[in-house]
Formats: C-alpha cells, structure tokens, sequence
C-alpha cells in the first residue's frame, strides 16, 4: 500500500493520485495530484526529466499515476508550503475523454455522471460528514447499549399503506420492498430485545418530485423498550442528536465553513418542544399566519416551514419538537392518551427530519386501533407479534440523507445522496 | 426511563421486565421477571401484599409489568444473590397464550414465531455479538480513514449474472434488486473516494436451500484505493477480522463459551496463505482427497471443508487464504497478471467467508474481459465509470450473517439471521 498525500513526509516519497490540474511550462511543470487525504504539487524538472514531463504533458485530468521523488518544503508553493520533486511517474490509468459535465452543470446532468461529480472535493466532504454523523450516532447507541438489527427489506404483505410500496417478482409470487422497519424494529421489542437501532435502506413508490423526497433512501431507526412515557424518546432523540453534532463539529466544522458557508451549531439540551395547537396560535400571533380549524391536527408545510423562524425568535434554538398531534394523520400505531396519540415531529431549520411516539403495545387497543383505520387485514401478521405480551416502547426513525442535507443546507435531497434514486432515475 | 435490571442497586427499585416463570406457593410466589440486560427474582409475600400475589397468578409466561418494592442482598437466590421485594405490580401487558414453540421445535416451526423464539437467551446473544463484531469492524476502518456509502439497492440493469436477480415493478418500467455493492464501490473508486465500506443488504434469486444460502443477507464490502497488489487486500482483511474477533472474545467469551460451548478464538497475523493448486496437492496427499484435473481451477465444495482440518494441522489456524483460482469461475473485474486473477478466497473453519481482488481498473483491459464472459452489455453502464481514470484499487466483502454463523458454530443460517429469507419463507 502506498502512502496516502496527507501523511507523506519530507524524504523520498512513493505514492499514487489522480491528475486534477497540469500546467505546462517551457522548462518545468506543475501538476497537482489528489488522493481522498489531500493534494499536492509535483514538480517536474523538465531538463533533468525529460520522460517524466512527456508522460505528464499527454495525460487528461482524472488519469491516475503512481510517482517517486523527493518532498521538500518549498515557501513559495501555496498547497501546504511542500512540493515533491519528481524522478519517475508510473500511469496506472488514462483518462479517455475531457469531463462532460463541471460543478456548473444542473443536478441531473452531474448525476448522469455521478462518479465525475463526486470527484468534486465539496462532494466528497458531503460523505465524510455523512460518515462522521453515522459513527457518532452508533457510538452513542452502543453506549446505551443498543443491539443493532438487520431487518429483511423483501415482505411478504404490502403493509402500513399499500399504494407507496414496490412489488417484487419473489419467484412464483410476489413480495414487496419494505417502506420502513417499523414492524419488525417492533417484532425485535417483542422478542425482549429491549434496545434496537437499525441503519439501512428505505423504499417508497412515491411519485413525487419535491427536493425533499427520494424512492429509495437511508434510513436510521431506533426503537427502545423500558419508557414511561414519550417524553422519555424524545430525550433519547435530542441527546442523540447533539452527540452526534458535537462530534461533526468537531472533526469538520471548519471544513464546512469553508465549504458550504454553514456554521455547525452542536444544540443545547432539553430540545424546546410545543403544543401543535400553542405553535399554531403563536405563528398567527407573532407572523399573522392562519389556517382553518379543521387542518390544525397536522402541520401544514407552510407551518413547518416557519418553524425555522420561530425557534430561532423564541428559543434561541434550531431544532423543535412539536408534540400532540391529532389521530387522523398519525399511525394506528401510536400509543393514544385521552384520544392524543403520544408521538412527535422533530423540525430542524424549519424541515421535519422525524416522527417519533410511543408505540401502542396492548394487542386489543392496537387492533381496534388498525380496525378504526381500514387496515386490520393488511396488518394482520403484525398484530400477532404482540399476542403474547410486549413491553411499552417507543422509538423513531430518521432520513439520513435529508439530516445531511439540512447540516449542510444543500438545496436537494440530489445533492446528499451518494447516487439518487427517484420515479424518473433509476441509473448510474 | 426505569432502570435496567442489570443496574438495579439495593434499596428501593422501580422496573420493567417480562415474566419468565411463576412458582407459586401457599405464601410466597416467585417470579423471575427479565429484560435484554438481565434477570432477576421477585418475591412476593401473598400475605403482606394478595394484591400483587392475585395480579401475578394469573399471568402467562410472556405478559409484562413493572414492579416497586425493595432489592435485597439474599444468599438464598442463585439469581445473582438478591431478590426485589416486591410492594405493587403494574401490568402493562397480558400475553394472551402460551407459546406454541420452544427450545425443542424444528427451526421452520421456530421461525413462524421468530419473536417467540429470540426470547430464547442464547439468540439474543448472536444479535449482541453481531453488533459488537460490526460495531469493532466499523471502528477499524475508521480509524483508517474508510468512508461509509448507502449504494442504491434498486438499479436500472441486471448486472453480473441475470438469471439470479429480482426483478421490481418500477412504476411503469422495471429495475432490479441489487446482488451486491460491487459497481457502487467501485464507483466510489471512480470518484475518488479512496476508502469505502458498505454495511446492508444484497438480494439473491437463488433456489438453493442448503444450510448457508439465503435469498436475502446483510453484506459488508470494503474497497479501497492505494494498493500496490492483491496482498494489500489481504492485509487489510486480515487486520480487521483479528481486530474485531479480538473485540468479541473480550466482551462475549465467557459466555459464547457457556451459550454455545465454542471457543473464540482471536488469529494470529498474518493468516496462512496458500496457492490452489499447492491446496490441491497438499489434500491429495495428506488426506487422499482427489479431484480431476480439469477442476482444480477452482475450489470443491469438498476441498473447502477439508480445509478446516488442513488449516488447523499445517498452520495451527483456523483462517486460510487461496489464491491461485483460474479465470473460469471468477468475476472479469478481477485484475489478471500473467492470466491468473489476483484474487482470493478466504476459508474459515472449512466455510467460504469473502471473495476478495485487486480490480481491473484499466478501461480497455476491464472491457475485454467483460467481452470475454459475454457480458459486455450487461455492464455497459459500470464500465463508463473507467472512461476517465481510475487509481488501482482492490477490495472484498464478507456475508455478515455467514460469518456470525461461523463463530458460533450454529448448524443454519437460519440461526444466524435476524429474520430469514429463503425461496420458500418471506414471512414474519
């Protein structure tokens, strides 16, 4: 293995990189290299090197070499004040063609040629803080000691809403892409589990076409037995949050700046959380915003995107939890208490990056539950998980594309996702 | 949140737990209550408190509660020495029948109920040590500047081998599940990633029941640029399989050992390595194992189980690494040198557990091996990924459940697996 740009060190040096610029000059060269670590300048002495200025005078951006010389510190190269001045260069690959697309070509094109678009460095740090969140979050859950699960993504019934989910040609039948892990983050609470999270992809036969939604996505869901109450998952989920926020900060938060002009904010502790019915009442009061009566069980995008606002203005905060929520567009699988089913969002900026509640655990109240919404059949293998006894739970699930997204404020779900994926994009 | 029973302290206590057993005598009752971090017993004095004693005779195995009453240290319990005394009992859930499986029923029958039967100790310990030998594998590659990607599972062409994949209904048109990561960390590669690694699930079509297939497991792929040769590759998947082994048998020897009677074994770097056709020779002539000529180019399913026993009496080992396989039955991305493909298998304990390689990365070389295995068109799309230079690279991926399934010495995958799929089971 050859030694990565960002820990070579002053001496002969062997490493590998990828062409990004070569200026050609009458007697010298100038060519940077970059790897996943770094950049840095080779010099090639045109006199001395003869051969080495010929192979590199031929060769495209995106090619790849492997070279020998010697680093030395040099003040008057601006790439880290260090040059390697080069004796051999080895081509491991040739670029055939120029680049067809530039980070000025719309979303769509670049995606056509992702792995391209991906070589652009602000990209790449896109995935290193994605990495960075992920590792903190599992960090903090290993802590409490979560057991990690790896549900199965093709099942047996279309369930929770059959219209959004994909079918599966399953041999001489049919079997479907799992939309969530719910179900079976529950079956493992059932099975005495006690503290689950999973980490993995998401399917949604959904036609549309917003900057926030995807068909296929990654999904990070928890879910944890031992609660009193949904206060205590929503404590879960801010402590959560703000571990993982530290930790980016921390190892990227300069890096973010400069990239993407966004300052990494790690959250204080307790999250501020309101009524539905209170948020509605202060965005009219404070921003003259009214909606009718009928839709104020929900929260409207309108409302959610001024959340953003109005957490800054009265909390100080970006994050907000908005609790009581009516029955009607919440699952039949929050737990209910005096009709108000015990679940949350949780908005960021101004997004909705969660929904969260306490689980209905009682087989009979969660069947009447999924009879009062049409879907007791649908269900019906799920119900049976709780036949014989299951302890009182809650959890949530978050969109790891969309947190990444909204860290960064990219303007589109495209641009946080490693290769994307919607009813009109099924390649590269 | 109420407190773990493993964290429980002497005094006053409040917690949750599932019933185990009831042993209900004329004036005292015993209850032994559990939750995923431990047991504990409770015993309930039925005349100071026929209250709880009433509550807790009628209970099945399975209902839940949540118990007030005093811990105390007592000689007389094996449990751990103490018992809660117990005050009042809250049921929050009634099983509503006994279970219809046990220890003792086939695991078909086990996995109609696959909630039932993790509540079985020794299966909640497999999930434990697969999320502790990942959890150990993540931090490895971590600490080595690895960049975790979510490839898309849905992709627009059956790639690799056709016959094999599913297909999905794809609004109006069709795609397919993916077999693998392979091309997505490749593409990485293409982007400049450097470093990749991919935790979640592949899908195979395969009507095989044998005892280690399923149609759908979770993988975990690691590719990685910088490497010199296929021996980086090896290296690194030496590294980190000892690193994580040695993560399990800190935190889980003791009991693997008392669970499933099986030693865990931390290896010793670097693994043996051997050429196939020095295997070959070597079976031959230790064990009188023969096969014909004509398939020695890749390896027996005998040949691989004889290498357990050889493994162990050559090297004192239980890992093995062959290379040496021919271009028959390998993949066309494997880099060829000399025509032989630089990549290997790694056997433990006489099972398969990766295939790994250093990958074609050269375009023109890449196509023509494609051609050569009649898949040139199959793979048009991953072969624009190389158009514009690619740095030589290698990687593997290990079949996570396969191999949980390995350290423990389980009979089936279907032990292994959180929920198992096969040709016949998309259910729970």
């Amino acid at each position: 293995m050859t030694t990565q740009i960002s820990k070579l060190e002053v001496g002969k040096v062997k490493f590998q990189g990828m062409i990004e610029t070569v200026r050609d000059k009458k007697n010298i060269q100038f060519v940077v290299l970059k790897d996943f670590s770094g950049k840095i300048q080779v010099t090639v002495d045109k006199i001395a090197h003869p051969e080495v200025g010929a192979i590199f005078a031929k060769l495209l951006t995106g090619s790849t070499v492997m070279v020998e010389g010697e680093l030395v510190k040099s003040e008057y190269v601006k790439m880290g004040g260090q040059e390697v001045l080069a004796e051999s260069v080895f081509v491991t690959s040739e670029a055939k063609e120029a680049y067809p697309i530039g980070p000025e070509s719309n979303i769509d094109q670049r995606i056509d040629y992702r792995w391209l678009d991906l070589r652009q460095d602000k990209n790449l740090l896109i995935f290193k803080v994605q990495t960075c969140f992920t590792s903190a979050m599992r960090e903090f859950l290993e802590q409490h000691d979560f057991v990690e699960i790896h549900s199965p993504k093709l099942i047996g019934t279309a369930s929770e809403s059959g219209s959004e989910v994909f079918e599966v040609k399953y041999f001489d039948g049919k079997a479907y892409l799992a939309q969530s892990p719910q179900f079976y983050k529950q079956l493992a609470i059932t099975a005495g589990f006690g503290r689950v999270f999973e980490c993995g992809p998401v399917f949604r036969a959904e036609k549309s076409h917003s900057r926030k939604h995807a068909t296929e996505f990654t999904g990070f869901d928890l879910e944890f037995a031992g609660i009193e109450s949904c206060e205590d998952v929503m404590k879960m989920e801010e402590e959560l949050i703000a571990y993982a926020l530290k930790k980016v900060s921390e190892k990227y938060g300069e890096e973010i700046k400069a990239a993407f002009g966004v300052d990494v904010v790690v959250p204080a502790l307790p999250f501020p959380r309101i009524e539905l019915k209170d948020l509605y009442a202060e965005l009219e009061k404070r921003y003259g915003y009214k909606i009718d009566e009928s839709e104020k069980d929900d929260l409207s995008t309108e409302g959610e995107k001024l959340c953003k606002q109005f957490a800054i203005d009265v909390y100080g905060h970006e994050f907000l939890f908005i609790t009581g929520y009516g029955p009607r567009k919440r699952a039949f699988y929050h737990l209910r208490k005096d009709g108000i089913p015990q679940g949350y969002d949780l908005i960021w900026k101004g997004v909705e990056i969660t929904t969260g509640a306490q689980r209905e655990h009682r087989y009979d109240i969660l069947k009447s539950q999924a009879e009062e919404k049409g879907l007791a059949q649908d269900v019906e293998f799920y119900l049976q998980f709780f036949k014989y006894g299951c302890p009182p739970h809650g959890g949530f699930g978050l969109g790891l594309d969309r947190i990444v997204m909204n860290l960064l404020e990219l303007t589109n779900i495209k641009e946080a996702m490693f290769i994307f994926r919607g009813p009109e994009r099924i390649t590269p």
